[in-house]
């Protein structure tokens, strides 16, 4: 449970650091940033903790670089974690062949297959392991966690919170690949990960989990860039459908007119969804 | 004069663009950041014109992600232009071997030793070439132009200004390398491009052009980190010491307690810089 400080550089009024440790989930090496809000530095306060889980390609470093939320952790007073997008120096053939499987792209599931499945369980680091190394060493508040991505990140927040009724308070998504099991991208890293029958995929897609949810009420906010250049990887309509028809699940939707999938979009509205999880949060 | 469109996303409600030109002072391609604010787009109103200039080893594209500043374009209706480091794709050998020296490393001179002063004349491109190309292809205020940068960026936004009395009305930087011919970096650079002679360097050093300043009062709003790891290659003091003996010249000085030399700083203030230079143009 010992992390490692990598890096920390002040950023408006709190500071953001990178941290390193040793994953017994992913048996490798991990790296994920942390930012501590100027609260949780000069009061020495406990502060909710949010999670934000990247895109395809991305490192941790993309979303510390590109989505200027450090200005709204500060001012919200929230502690923010964003871990890496899949095991990394292990040594799987084919690992670095494609953009969307394997490194950069491990899709927060738990890989049943050969060779995958010995490191490739981003699901239960993300769920399990990550918020266990949280607890154990950084002053957050127990029990008052948001969770949050972009893209694959989307799908990964969103799965994450569907499957764990109460351990997240509070949930977004930019532009989520909201039915992988009906896309490109999502059909192949399902297979990839989980096997060659659809039948096992339904269990980390979005859109099913929607469906089938059944337990305490839970609110997702899901944004969505109109021009995304992604959208028949996205789906989001199909989620919105889903969620339509459960009385547990209720749903914001803020289709952006004229965005596309980048941070340069994320940058524009991550401010609205650093005011929503706050509110939850502080109310939770 | 002719630029040729590369990337266009939408950010804060106006569009972050990249154009790629052919430049005739460099005698290369050169790629540059443009972002139009709403007003210029919706409302096809002119605006301002805020330059730019990034450090060693950045491209175009790092001030783009990294620093946030998009929102306070949108909020001040400011176009803001930002170029390259240096000329690209040019064939000088050696021109790769350092990263504080030749490519991504043009330190904002005019070079006078070959091989490096037949592309090497960022001063003139980003004075004169640059400012054409922007008055001729985007809807800017003829003569509302202000100009900022950090680190190389810095010091060359302080000699252009100072060289050129009227061409800016609103200067300002982040961490310059304030008096070049006293430290490493600038040592090294002025003796490659501009000669052995330290008497040759004066007219490319800003604190010596601040002693030396006799034109119209020129006002210079100096940034600095107070833990910045570079501090070494700064001496913002020794421009400060010059600007107090010359009456020709203000500063506004703010030292950040904590802050590093990183865009984690630059992006942490760079709300500052807009309303500094909004008030400034706004007024000209």
């Amino acid at each position: 449970m010992t992390i490692e400080l990598v890096t920390l550089s002040k950023s408006f009024g709190g500071e953001q650091r990178v941290y390193r440790h040793k994953s017994a989930t992913l048996e490798c090496e991990m790296t994920f940033g942390v930012f501590l809000p100027p609260a949780a530095l000069e009061e020495k306060k406990r502060c909710p903790v949010l999670f934000f889980l990247s895109g395809l390609t991305c490192t941790h470093e993309n979303f510390i670089q590109k989505s200027g939320f450090q200005q709204y952790a500060a001012k919200h007073n929230l502690i923010v974690v964003n871990p890496d997008t899949s095991p990394r120096g292990v040594n799987i053939a084919g690992q670095d062949d494609s953009y969307d499987f394997g490194s950069g792209a491990g899709f927060y599931v738990d890989a049943k297959l050969e060779p995958w499945s010995k490191h490739y369980k981003m699901y239960s680091y993300v769920t399990q392991e990550l918020v266990d190394v949280v607890n154990a060493n950084l002053p957050v508040v127990p029990g008052k966690r948001g969770i949050f991505g972009h893209s694959m990140g989307g799908h990964g927040a969103l799965i994450c919170a569907l499957k764990n009724p109460g351990l997240y308070q509070s949930v977004s998504a930019f532009a989520p690949i909201a039915n992988p099991t009906k896309t490109a991208w999502g059909e192949k890293a399902l297979t990839g990960y989980i096997g060659p029958n659809p039948a096992d995929w339904a269990e980390w897609d979005a859109t099913s989990l929607v469906s089938q949810y059944e337990s305490t009420p839970q609110e997702l906010f899901i944004d969505q860039g109109a021009k995304d250049n992604f959208m028949n990887n996205l789906l989001p309509e199909n989620l919105l459908s889903a969620a339509a028809g459960n009385d547990h699940i209720q749903t914001i939707y803020k289709l952006r007119e004229g965005y596309d999938h980048s941070y340069f979009y994320i940058a524009s509205f991550i401010a609205e969804h650093f005011a929503y999880h706050a509110s939850l949060l502080k109310a939770a």
